[in-house]
């Protein structure tokens, strides 16, 4: 968000890095360590290396539905069959440790979805993500990987990572060589939600993975869809709440296209407008000392920000950008902002 | 709901009896053969030998919830602990041939709905019906019978039946004696969905009774609640499906609750409003030409003759009483009416 923020205040990259130093000082922190032009250049390299190459937000081949997001990745890498991106996604997600008769589920739904051209999205860990996978791999399928382009994740499933390079998709939005971590996941999922249409939940634990993925899907307007299972069973828990929640129950590839097929339109209508707007400066002091005296360490809505502040929205954004860029702000799922301990 | 427009036309049993020859000559067919008085009068005797009594929609005990029906039954006959009629009631019903799993599950639903005080009601048939009776035994339930209050169906169901006439409470509609038929049968879900103030499937096959069940439920506005399956267990198909259509997926008693406090002042709030009103009898002759050259073999809804006919709502109902009362109309679910074929 801080990117885009940016890039629509300056207009352009090197406006928006000029001016990183001025705005942390502003917002009472140290200026960040920048990625220098040589570091960014062997990192580039690396990729082409690699056979990857990178989508850019507002450019070329970048996911359309992806760009939608709020918080949709600058940059992403891609290795594998990019025409992959063209086409209508429908995310698969899952436990790890499901059931054997929910991951044959999971491999017969996505060939059926395949069979009707869609692309199956995942991501590539155990379970229902490598059976999604695995039962799309024929017609096409993308795994969204949370470390480096070439990092194997569970490292049993290296072949299945080489086999979506050969006949698939993999992205990564770390650099090449990031070991995944637990924090990277969350961001994953959101590649994993953002980048399809609609997202079906096949056994997930409650408060699991998989369950951020829906509601990220969610939050991002797509389709939420969930197989339904006994009550008597306990790795049913997860996807019969969020049908109790609202999430639309599936139990076949028909189901799942009835939803998605209203969605058609809005994937297929070619490129992602994204055309960065000037914010406006005025007051920005004001803002500043109005922003920080409203914020607190509890999570707040920035729009409530906006209305008891009384100053522009443009200039609370710019404000929140100066102290996110200072380290002294935390971004919170539904556009909510605290201040960070310090 | 002849019976209710009778009583709304004529303003007493009395004087509708007089009046049905005539109604029933100008709808173009034979007089009905009417039940006597001491034909009446036996059948009452009979009622109170067996222990049993009965409840007059619009009087007394009648159950509140189900004189909100169009087609409430006039008369029903109960026996057991008629004051289960005051609490409010939950209908559990589900296939004959359910696995041991789903009547356990009903079994323990209902126990535990119990112990919130609610009423369960069911319709005393093999599988998911005698479980949950079984669970609120202790409770308090009621069971719907689709022959005479006295007639054991199934008969394996004999001692259940009568430890409800003991300790629960038994409903009828069809005079005692009287062996179920098929026919029968969605009369007496009527009754079950009528008096609950929300129904829970478990386990029901597609095209089920239990669903037509949850159909009336919905029909009359109450709320239809459905326990979900895996979509590999073919025994799921039609809890799911009500799900994806529209029903509550429940997986507990506090789910059920949660769903049906809302409803609780309209349950306890005393007996039902039951005022006949008079409708008009303008241009009669009109009215019965005009919606006889509307109605055809297929069934029409009632609100549509009313708009094409151009006569008025109580012209028109009473143009559809002489064609019933004559042998000539078929009544439908959604208040559709058809000519009945010679």
């Amino acid at each position: 968000m801080t990117y885009r923020q940016l890039i629509a205040r300056f207009g352009s990259a090197s406006a928006a890095l000029a001016a990183v130093p001025g705005l942390a000082r502003r917002g009472g922190g140290a200026p960040p360590r920048l990625f220098g032009r040589e570091e960014a250049e062997r990192e580039i390299a690396r990729v082409e290396k690699l056979g990857a190459r990178y989508l850019v937000l507002g450019q070329g081949l970048y996911p359309r539905l992806l760009a939608e997001l709020e918080d949709a990745p600058p940059l992403l890498m891609a290795k594998g069959n990019l025409n992959l991106l063209d086409r209508m996604a429908v995310a698969i997600v899952g436990a790890r440790n499901a059931s054997a008769a929910a991951c044959r589920f999971a491999r017969g739904l996505a060939h059926d979805l395949g069979q009707q051209e869609l692309v199956v999205v995942s991501g590539l860990a155990r379970g229902i993500d490598s059976a999604a996978h695995d039962g799309a791999l024929e017609t096409g399928t993308i795994g969204v990987v949370a470390g480096g382009i070439d990092v194997f994740y569970p490292p049993e499933n290296e072949e299945r990572q080489k086999a979506l390079y050969e006949r698939g998709l993999v992205l990564a939005e770390m650099p090449p060589g990031t070991e995944p971590r637990a924090r990277h996941f969350p961001y994953r999922n959101r590649i994993i939600a953002g980048i399809s249409a609609g997202t079906v939940v096949v056994e997930a634990a409650p408060r699991s993975g998989s369950l951020i993925t829906a509601r990220l899907a969610a939050e991002a307007g797509r389709e939420v869809m969930a197989v339904p299972g006994s009550p008597l069973d306990p790795r049913a828990q997860g996807c019969n709440r969020l049908i109790r929640d609202g999430a639309t129950l599936v139990q076949n590839a028909g189901d799942v296209i009835e939803q998605l097929r209203p969605l058609e339109p809005r994937v297929r209508s070619g490129p992602a407008d994204y055309e960065p707007a000037r914010a406006d400066l005025v007051n920005g002091d004001e803002a500043l000392a109005a922003v920080e005296e409203l914020l607190g360490p509890s999570p707040v809505p920035v729009d409530e920000i906006i209305r008891l502040s009384g100053a522009s929205s443009g200039a609370v954004q710019m404000a929140l950008l100066e102290l996110d860029l200072a380290g002294r702000l935390d971004r919170h799922a539904g556009n909510k902002v605290s201040l960070r301990e310090a």
